[in-house]
């Protein structure tokens, strides 16, 4: 990050007519902006919205109440504009690209083998780096994938801890006894992969899924060109989770954007030391809440670089 | 409210290509829209702000870190395009409308009289009825005065109990001690007008503001006209709360659009049985957290309008 563009951002701060620190998270964000972009200036003029899909064998274990074809069939409402997530990338102004990752070829089923090999978890990854176009100034990460709640579960406790009960929800719309059996899949997927789990990458291999892999693969890629990144839900966040166990502060160029009402997101967001920009209550996925707070930080650069200072307004200050 | 029109909107909300109701608030926001409007789809093609500003005799008490002049010379930025709201409006995709309510002609110091008379808070209140434009599809609400979170204090306490130390907060950047010297003013004003607190119009008369006066006004108008109202932080939703207490459903169309930072907003819009919509740590008022919400109602009729249904799309939906 680049210590000195925040430190500009927060010196012009205090010279806006306002009240320092009135702006709350607005002035944090635009110091954010600053700081992973490289920018004294922070912009939004390019945002793009990229959305992976992939499909997981350990659907066969009733993990969900959609079937799997779901899938396809979202990439395809995708592509027609029908979805969500179309409506929300226009509001937010931003691009949309979908990727489905293998849609086709499901991930092994982690409660009875690993759900990728190290190569395809490696070839998952790079469609996840090489997704992040050059130049973009902020990304934004989601998903689509029926089963991939349960896949999210498992690595957020293969990462924290807590056991299946911890970190299962209800998804798309399981019932409470649905949850229980979610979680016992959780654990036998935990116990049957206990060996790798100390290794975040290795974990993200055998519990999957190719999409979340590709999420893993975009943070990075946005890290080492300068892009900041907003995570959407549960899911979303779980993927990118293993660079905050990896190294210190490996996450720190991403914001998880909104709070979804998936049982384990609230955990595993305090798990990361981070508080969600909204709490609207939603848990779509799709990429959904991160299109949800791009206003916020359009209103934070609009309010950074638009504002006037206090002599510029001739506006009195509160210091005297 | 239109019953039919919100009731239309939660059945189509059940089509749309996603788990029921995986939206969270925006589907809640969908539908408080269309009753609010009278109207089965919402829509947001014109949405305004509009800023009350006004001065307060009580700032004499020394309640505010900045003086009185700064009002007027917000009125000004304002006018150039330098404050918060012009950057935040224009992010809104919303008009904004500044009134100034008499500023150079400061209400009386409640502590040592009242604020205004009957007349002229009469006069305050049709100030802001006739600042809502007709057909317009959502009104935010914002406000300006140095030393009016003061007043928003004294009428909260008024309304709802709990004294001066229950309702006062740092305002544009009071100390602890400057606080406590503001709670101890808000308690003389209290005592004082004690006889007519148990009326929220008269007590809204007695403690003021102007600007607060006209924010009543517009909130009432905009319920006859079929405008729903966004609030924004603790003065303009004190300003509003005498119609929560004049009549059950009063303030139903008006939602806090964010919970300030300010102390005793979260404690005013639990006690309006109210959750704001965001909570980013602002406490500028101008409207700033009304505008911030915009681009969230407006996610919320894109999906609404804009999403395609499971038949439409051809996506199995959860039922099978």
């Amino acid at each position: 990050g680049d210590a000195a563009a925040e430190a500009a951002v927060r010196a012009r701060q205090d010279t806006l007519t306002k009240p320092p620190g009135s702006l709350g998270r607005l002035e944090d964000l635009a110091a954010w902006l600053a700081r992973w972009q490289g920018r004294a200036m922070p912009r939004l003029d390019r945002v793009e919205i990229v959305v992976f899909a992939g499909n997981h064998g350990v659907v066969a274990q009733g993990v969900s109440s959609f079937p799997a074809e779901v899938t396809a069939q979202m990439v395809g409402n995708f592509a027609a504009g029908g979805a969500a997530i179309n409506q929300l990338a226009r509001v937010a102004g931003a691009g949309l690209r979908v990727v489905p990752v293998e849609v086709a070829r499901p991930t092994g089923d982690f409660t009875v083998g690993t759900a990728m090999s190290a190569d395809e978890f490696r070839a998952a990854v790079a469609v996840g780096s090489d997704a992040v176009a050059p130049g973009i100034d902020l990304l934004c990460l989601g998903e689509m994938g029926i089963g991939n709640t349960t896949v999210a579960a498992a690595l957020a406790a293969a990462l924290f801890g807590g056991g299946g009960a911890a970190w299962a929800g209800r998804g798309t719309g399981l019932d409470q006894a649905g949850v229980g059996r979610k979680a016992a899949v959780i654990d036998r997927g935990l116990a049957r992969h206990e060996a790798v789990l100390a290794d975040p990458l290795a974990a993200a291999a055998a519990l999957g899924g190719r999409e979340l892999a590709a999420i893993l693969g975009a943070v990075i890629a946005a890290r080492e060109q300068g892009v900041p990144v907003l995570l959407d839900g549960f899911v979303c966040t779980a993927a990118a989770a293993p660079l905050a166990v990896l190294a210190q502060g490996g996450l720190d160029h991403a914001l998880v954007a909104h709070v979804s009402a998936e049982a384990g997101h609230r955990r595993l967001v305090a798990a990361l030391g981070q508080a969600a920009l909204l709490d609207l209550g939603m848990r779509l996925g799709e990429g959904s809440g991160a299109a949800l707070a791009v206003p916020v930080l359009r209103a934070a650069v609009a309010c950074h670089s638009g504002m006037a200072s206090f002599a510029e307004a001739g506006v009195s200050d509160g210091a005297g």
